[in-house]
């Protein structure tokens, strides 16, 4: 860190949201500084770097790593990269905030669940961010002190207004429930034990996107809960994000969302979000925050490898169910001492 | 009464309202008849009887009201006949449930009042619908059990989508806000002792539907409450009716009418009801039964003389205020024990 | 039908929902009467019939039905002996309401089918009530004129205070969801083709009731539908049906049931109806109207006997589904002409 | 500023919200550091400053803006100081952010206006955060687009769970109703022309919390508008602020605060912040952001001395309102050009 205790920060990946992180840590979060950028885009890094003082911009990730001032990294390029840039870092004993996925697939995230434990502490927080979102949190405690008493069932919804190009269908489950994936172990504190895809047909045996969807993703997990998970990335409407927890003693809903009411035209109501990036901005600024003071204080928190891993490792599962329609099984390693 | 115990009805005036009861009573209502049916405008009465067993079609009310088989009276015709058409109810004894308003103005008001006293008994229920509604029954009794404590404020909404061809100024207060008189003075279970009106003025001088609007008037009452009323007859956007009570240790609202959820283009929300008469079906169908359910069993219940007089006096403060700016004492004659 | 075109009642058997048709035929519902009632409790019968003019008591169904002035049959006995009544009804020509389940399996069911084949006209109405309630209506209205576009999923909720003393399991399928079964099939148009039950597995083997649950029951349509059903039949917190109906271009929902809203000590919010009588009381007063109006005018409308053995042929299917822990199919006789 | 274009404040107060400001500036804002903290406490402030690296205490207000790395002052002390420690503040032409009330009276606002006039350029920002809270963000463009046509009523709602000690029956209006004030004219760009207050009159003479509350200020605005002011400061259920526009075309609401719904003990519904430190923690931080932000680029944004001078104006109008019972003018000179 720099005299002034500011940690400088290298930003690996400067697409959407790498771009939409080096603004954040250099116009909202407190205690950070941008200390360089890399991404194979030379002048997308350059007009980056140029609007920061004191920040470099580089095509190598290596080289923004080792460059002046950097503390720590925030890798947001994309996941297939993540592995080789997540070592690097290891080697450098830099601290790292890495967007999500972890890796692509489990067994990736396996070989960086070993390389730090071979390290013997954690490095690494995973970008799972409705883990920061204010209503998630309020969930979370509810459920945590056993206010309703047991959790038995997660209802979840995640809409999306269309998807991205290139979109496939297995990106539904990898790019899109694997948030849920992560709600459900993180709110339950439960792992996921078994998948199942329930495939809607339409008439003309597609979805609205050409993907058969929307689809009922259905987890079982090992504290005994079913959770169910409506994943459609082309609903047109809006940015959705629900989640009901049915407990023993009572049910409590997130993601509802009613900021204004309007009252026009023969209907009240209002607006949906259009984006994550709207929709959940409160939880990536808080995100990072939280990182960045806990870089500074020296220790690491948050979603942990050993979370990406276990995502990475449903997410295959889901995957395979999607493409089969089984129940498909969820293997895990057992779990490190580091993580428990 | 029928040697089957129906209660044989004369409904007195057949436009929207009246037609719509000669309907209802027909179809809907338990343990009645429409008997008789009566309208200045000859052919409508005949069409509406000519629908039904036994009904007889009058141009005369008092002819309807002697006809075969009548055993009490809906009085649905223009308020300024009224008072001589329950003068006429008085002499023949019949009950009456008489559409609101009692009659146009406190004086003729007072007149059946003391008509009715003469009586020695209640004849008339006055049709303030809203007595019977689900949600406001609700507010009532929890008011009435003092659960939040003591009411102390009421805010009211009441808009609908435009006026009827021929509607004035001062119809807002003895049209509309007449339903938020008789309201304040059924829920607190006080009279009305003042009354103001604020208008605000439009760029252009007047709101939008030609009458200066929306209105807001306030009451104040003889147990200390204070009562806000928006008044928007030409809100364009739908029928609301709203009221918030708020209590010493907690408020209660009803009417945001939150039936089914959309989510499509981008909003959440629900439709508005377009039309008083769909937003308070149910309540005019209660209204109505149990009007003929007390008929039946020989007794007169809901809405009284007294409070078609007391809401007639309110509405001719209100009228007053609205025109000169300023706080109108409301003036009532000494509650006679009849309605105590 | 009696000389005033009064419709004649017989009502067999006078339990819960028994007594509460007796009360509606006889103080809320126009242009019915009960003529008849039977229970094998006789002095239960005898005293409700009683307290209505011209209506004689029975233990034997038989004797009520043939009762002078008997039009038209309720049937609200338990399930296995609806059979024998209907068929009883059927030989005496006289419509029917037949409380739910139709029958308890689908083979008796099927025999019902046959019987009203022979005769070959529609006799009975099946007593599933949703299809009256004002919300589910709505609901249906908007999917049939495809505002929304293809609908694809549903989302439904089913909550019970407590299970009624002796409930099963299975009656969480057959008594409980046999209802999403029916409003399933009547939103979608569509029946359903397959079953499956996931059971969430409570820490201590058991759900809060005793009965391992809630239970996520999930139906595949011959449309391509998926549909997913929390039934949760001791949530402990009140009565809740909730339906989404997930669309090509947006969702609707239903049941939130938000009528009044209170603040009070820290909490914003409602009461939640505590049963179904309450819950759905609108949309029986609704049922029994529609089918008293349709047998005075001479004409069978509703949920039919098809319906009935449709959703015995999918709970038989679900109570299979719930023991085995596997997707189940539906197998259903084609089609009658009388039926489609 | 700094060498590292960090802004130094001096934060002058640190009672509960000058703390709050110091911890916000310390932790959350990006790009500003606490340069000094003034109070007359010396312990409270060496507590604080000692937890901050190069941070100063004082006693004297004077000396904490005249001290090292001190780049812009927050002034969090009690009104009646306000006039010196600005007027000082311009001397040393600093960028201030001053805590509502800009003074506790017009007169004395009026000579601050003066001073800045004499500046000839702004260095105030007032501390009305609601015009940086999300919801009323929204709103506020939503009128500013004229979405729903022209603004005619506001309604707002007020309350608290409970006064703080000492609060007195003025207070209501110069502390609590100051920000309505704000709100009205940010909202619609006009000024409050005249005041009015009703209070119910509670059966004991008095309020719940020995003040005569709840209480009903109504405004007028030279653009024609009314609004109507609900303050409650001993409500005991939670704090709440609820404003909605009553528009041409239609009318919006903000401030309903749905956030996590449950379902518990017959009731659903969510909970009610207790704090206006929770309710506005957002809209603070981003008012501090923004006014760091400003000063960054050499500039001063947000409300004016003229609105802290306007408000104060209101202010009085209400408090002689509320103590005569009568509509009381808000008297304003003329707009100088600077705030323009």
């Amino acid at each position: 860190m720099t005299e002034h205790g500011t940690l400088g920060v290298a930003v690996i990946g400067t697409g959407r949201m790498g771009a939409d992180h080096v603004r954040r840590l250099h116009e909202i979060t407190n205690g950070a500084a941008v200390a360089a950028v890399a991404d194979p885009d030379a002048e997308r890094a350059k007009r980056l770097a140029d609007g920061i003082d004191g920040c470099t911009a580089h095509t190598d990730p290596d080289a923004a790593m080792a460059a002046p001032g950097v503390d720590a990294v925030l890798i947001a390029s994309p996941g297939p990269v993540h592995e080789a840039q997540l070592l690097r870092a290891f080697e450098l004993g830099l601290p790292v905030l890495c967007e999500k996925p972890l890796t692509p697939d489990a067994g990736s995230a396996l070989r960086v669940l070993e390389a730090e434990q071979r390290l013997g502490r954690r490095l690494v927080q995973v970008g799972f961010m409705r883990r920061y979102d204010a209503e998630f949190l309020r969930l979370k405690a509810l459920l945590d002190a056993r206010e309703l008493g047991h959790p038995m069932m997660l209802h979840c919804r995640h809409r999306n207004v269309s998807p991205s190009p290139g979109f496939t269908e297995q990106m539904m489950i990898s790019d899109s429930v694997v948030h849920e994936i992560d709600t459900t172990r993180w709110l339950l504190g439960q792992e996921i034990t078994a998948v199942r895809v329930l495939r809607p047909a339409a008439p003309d045996g597609s979805g609205p996107g050409g993907v058969g969807e929307p689809q009922l993703v259905l987890f079982e997990t090992d504290g005994g809960a079913v959770v169910d998970v409506e994943i459609f990335v082309n609903c047109g409407f809006g940015y959705q994000v629900r989640c009901e927890a049915v407990c023993s003693a009572g049910s409590a809903r997130v993601g509802d969302g009613h900021a204004m009411v309007t009252n026009a035209a023969g209907r009240w109501g209002g607006e949906i979000a259009q984006d994550f990036v709207v929709r959940f901005e409160d939880a990536y600024d808080r995100e990072v925050q939280r990182w960045v003071d806990a870089c500074r204080r020296g220790v690491v928190e948050g979603p942990s490898v050993w979370d990406g891993y276990a995502a990475a490792a449903a997410c295959e599962a889901g995957v395979r169910a999607q493409a089969t329609g089984e129940r498909v099984p969820v293997e895990l390693v057992e779990r490190p001492a580091l993580y428990r």
